[in-house]
């Protein structure tokens, strides 16, 4: 309900639209004791900034965050983080005629029906901008996680019809192409792709996989907060995604018990293993220790130069060409907001997972020393 | 966190375990003065319940419900409604070996591992049974939207290698076979890949769509709290589905954006409609009063009486063949379940939307009788 | 919202109505390890139970509860915990009198106002036995807590105008008067007063204490979820609750800060103490490792056989006398539910505080065997 | 659970400490299309603002708000508004003394013990800066609530051992005084007390009434979430209140039935009324349409400049006198904090009040124009 509150220990609440004052995040429930500073966060929003590339809109916007809260001498103090990111470019030019219509793929529509009205500039609170608040908290979850030896990594797998070769994963490749991608083949096929959908005043759609290691078998719970189900709304709650698949995800319909169910074994060290992953590191909604790999399926960016038919609020059949400065395909820059949203998924159940069991609490709390009761 | 209650209004909480006294659920927030006897959620749980055909366990379960609180003369009290079904075909038989080692694609490891033990006896609840109370909860969801004009209808769309045939669909088929397909003839070749696995002690996977109609525009949150997301995360916390997708799905990413985009038109009496549905109902998170269409993608039965690998407890490789009577394919008796989630969605969507706009706040406070202020 | 689920972690759900089937309680999220069995349960349940003395109502019910799940081989699973009492003394009398009418102090108006209708068999949803299902949870979290050496005890401190002397507190009188009054001779005092008042047919008020020792210092968050906020809640979400004071309370706005800070100071050991508990154990709404210390102030009972003024459901001014078996004072049957609700306050706060500090939970992760990560 | 989110559907955040940047509020779930600009915001932040008389601190803090997200053309969109105030007085003095000791009355040792160590400037999160969001907050409610009908009316009931006489009653003399008392000569009297405690580096502790008209029948749920037990919850959450009491409160302990209980009646125009209110408006939870009166009590300032004793971090006695710009009385400038609270609580529980009745429901959703569905 609402919307805009994520997560229940590690818990984010994200503001603005695209073109008010500007954007932001409240992170509450963050440990106290966590180094911290505005470069920290700085690095992840770097990631999904426009203008990286020429497969990204051209707007110009510094993105410049701001702790405005929650940290002091370099912590965290355990109290809310505040952090914001001021609006820079937002060009006042005349939105009367986005205003009178509805984009094919877009919002405009059901925010009239549900709200009565709409914030039309730039897509208000529709707006791609919206993750920054979640890339924001997401720099600060990552940070956590990696203190605690749990690593992401997500990347681009398939732009339009062009799909990342399993064989050529290269994870420093994911840095070195504008596209995120961890094949520099695919990469240059799928830059090919995106010029030609440029040419034709088209967009692609895409594919994102996020992989988490180190992650500690027990996270997730039974029933309805499942690992996999909290990762699923994480993710489709991010604009633009269609599917989400876990494991071997969408295949495993088409499969067969005996060849879908990960056999266990014991490696020459005597340690459990799993022979294979096509339950994605999760089964029952609960980690089993091995890696999590699942995957969103973006659709093509719907602002296309095009002409399109459509309908204005008078209800008259109308064609339209959008202008402005428009993403050509929206993984690139999503690939990070993937990213981010997992990072808080992950952290936040690592975090319920410490008061599932008697024998973890007892020694938590008596164990430590006896300074805590007068 | 905690994962066994769902929804913000009418919230369910359920409980319960394959061998415990009994399995129930709790629903919270239930309007007031709803017609409501057991009949109603019988029929719901009958569609779920074993032994309906060569297809699904051969166990025998009544699964008859009782209300035990929350329903005075007929009619809901607006307080909470207890529903409990006895278990009552718990063999005594001996489970000590299934104790001892996990069973691969199960969550026997990922329990242990989280909570230091389990309850071994089938599945404890990670079992099936555990949805029984979602569909007890979903009956009552389900009447509440019928009751506003929204109808939900969920079905078996493929099974291993046999997808159904739109051409063919037929609504009235669904409850004429025992796979639950809107296509004999689909329904006829799945029955014989069904029969072959049977014989090779296999199993299969199988996918579900949900097509949801007279959801009115405007359901749904803007941020974390999508529509979408709020599926995706109800049809993921069902043991077994690996994978979501909503409208074009993971076909989007493939797509363009031309394609894609689904053009606004004015029909011949006027009326402003979407000429595709691609975006399968939702967009921006939020409903535009065209059908929802999900599909989810479920993976192979897990236990299979093949030979498979595995190890003990004891951290031995062994090999095992699972005895007991297990369903071949979880997908026919899946289809309520899915349905039924998606009803608490839709009807939780639904309530929360009655406080979005201050001028539909005024009028149902201020023209309602005054009797309300002494 | 919804009302009938308390508590984040440590979560429960109550259901069930004065005359129901049953009354029950749901604990979601009870760690797992915990050695747990009815009896653990029922002896709380006797302290609430009717027919303990004259002062309590002569119905006659069991209240003997049943674990319906969440406990395996004697110990708690980590899944939910269902626990049901039976309604078995529901005399079958005519209640069309009361059905008709609203009584003074009662809640029939403001359901009837709230719902459209009510379950008006004693009282449905807002009677007194809607306690049962916290007194029930309130068993197995005290069972926790008094495993992390934290132990809870309420008593009555006054009654009417007889009011518990300080000095002459005895532990071990609690249990020894039907009044649970830690002073033999206050106890005495008030049994007068409350004959005199059943003899008037009228009834009496009176207030609770309760003393929680062996609470952490940092339980409770710093703004809206401060630990007397939340005690306030729990303690007022009982019936018949007026008023709810921590510490020094009402008679801290007549004081001034010289007499009512608490002195800082060392003792003979080298301790940190504090030389007076004006604060009552909390100050900025966290604990600070001293004694928690409560007061709850409860009304007479509503149900006197006095003759009152009244309104009936057609609008008419009529003159009732109310029959049946009612307690003449609510205070020593609520002495367990006050200990109860404070129980689930503590331990909720105590497992959401094992996530404030990184050095902490880093130590909880990496300090572990590494068995979990495959 | 982590603290700074109040509310179910109108859900605020609030964020900020002492000497951070800036503090603020984001307000998620405000309905879409409300006129709302800074200065209905403003004029309830002057109300709490220090520097108001010689009984509030000296420190100029300007407290003006900042609309930076979810208003757009003037109106309220539905998305989060975030407001913000910048700290502008923060004097770079040395605050190496307070860091090192514990302030009795305060919150230091606390955070301490709970974070591993505190933001000790000006009590960081702790702070009365700290309700700056909250009545931020609240004036937003307030303008909802008025809108419907339903105003609220806070002051100062009583100072030291000075309290409003009923009798002397006047609205209009609260706005008079600088102490926020309706009764003139109350008010005097109570300014010759603080400037007493003033002379002798003392402070003073009060009280606060608010009463709450025009709200409907059936706000507030029947077990948990009763409306007085939010109430209670939202007042204990405001730093410095020791007690909270509703209708006839603490008093009611020492009533009996017969005065206690209120009468139901018919006056001369046929309505159904009460004869007294000792329930407060509340009974059950639940709220009967008359006037809602609570009381808040509140503990003197802790900070004062006479001579106290306590302990260093080092574990050593020291003696201290608290220097700075304290308010000799926390009351008159909290007044405006406890009606914030209590239009949050009231606004919250109305909006939930709209999915308690199918037959309203039907009304909300069947009688719309038929638009909302394509």
């Amino acid at each position: 309900m609402n919307g805009s509150t994520f997560g229940n220990i590690f818990k984010i609440t994200t503001w603005g639209e695209s073109h008010g004052k500007a954007i932001g995040v409240v992170i509450d429930g963050c440990p106290a004791g966590l180094s911290l500073e505005e470069e920290d966060i700085q690095k992840f929003l770097n990631r999904r900034k426009p203008g990286q590339s020429r497969f990204t809109t051209k707007r110009q916007e510094a993105d410049q965050v701001q702790i405005l809260s929650g940290v002091f001498e370099g912590k965290t103090t355990g109290t809310p983080i505040s952090l914001m990111v001021s609006n820079t470019d937002q060009r006042s030019r005349d939105y009367s005629e986005i205003a009178n219509y509805y984009r094919p793929g877009h919002a405009d529509l059901n925010y009239d029906r549900k709200y009565g009205f709409r914030d039309y500039r730039g897509g208000g609170r529709s707006s791609g901008r919206e993750t920054i608040g979640r890339v924001a908290a997401g720099a600060v979850a990552s940070k956590i996680l990696e203190e605690l030896g749990i690593s992401l990594c997500a990347y681009t797998c398939a732009i339009g019809p062009v799909t990342v070769d399993k064989a050529c994963f290269d994870k420093e490749e994911i840095f070195r192409n504008p596209l995120y991608m961890p094949d520099a083949q695919a990469a240059q096929k799928a830059q090919e792709c995106l010029e030609q959908a440029m040419k034709e005043t088209n967009s692609l759609g895409g594919m994102v996989e996020c992989i988490i290691t180190g992650v500690p078998a027990g996270l997730g719970e039974p029933a309805f907060d499942k690992l996999d189900a909290a990762l699923a709304k994480a993710v489709l709650s991010i604009g633009a995604v269609k599917g989400f698949e876990i494991g071997s995800g969408m295949a495993a319909a088409r499969s067969n018990g005996l060849e879908n169910n990960d056999a266990y074994a014991v490696d020459a060290q005597g340690n459990l293993i799993k022979k294979t992953n096509h339950s994605g590191g999760i089964t029952g909604g609960i980690s089993d220790g091995t890696p999590i790999v699942f995957r969103a399926a973006f659709k093509p960016t719907p602002s296309i130069a095009a002409l399109q038919e459509t309908v204005n609020r008078q209800g008259e059949p109308i064609e339209i060409q959008i202008k402005g400065r428009h993403d050509p395909i929206i993984v690139p820059r999503a690939v990070v907001v993937v990213e981010s949203m997992a990072a808080l998924v992950i952290l936040d159940a690592l975090l319920a997972s410490m008061t599932t069991r008697m024998d973890r609490i007892k020694s938590f709390f008596l164990d430590k020393e006896s300074e805590t009761r007068l």
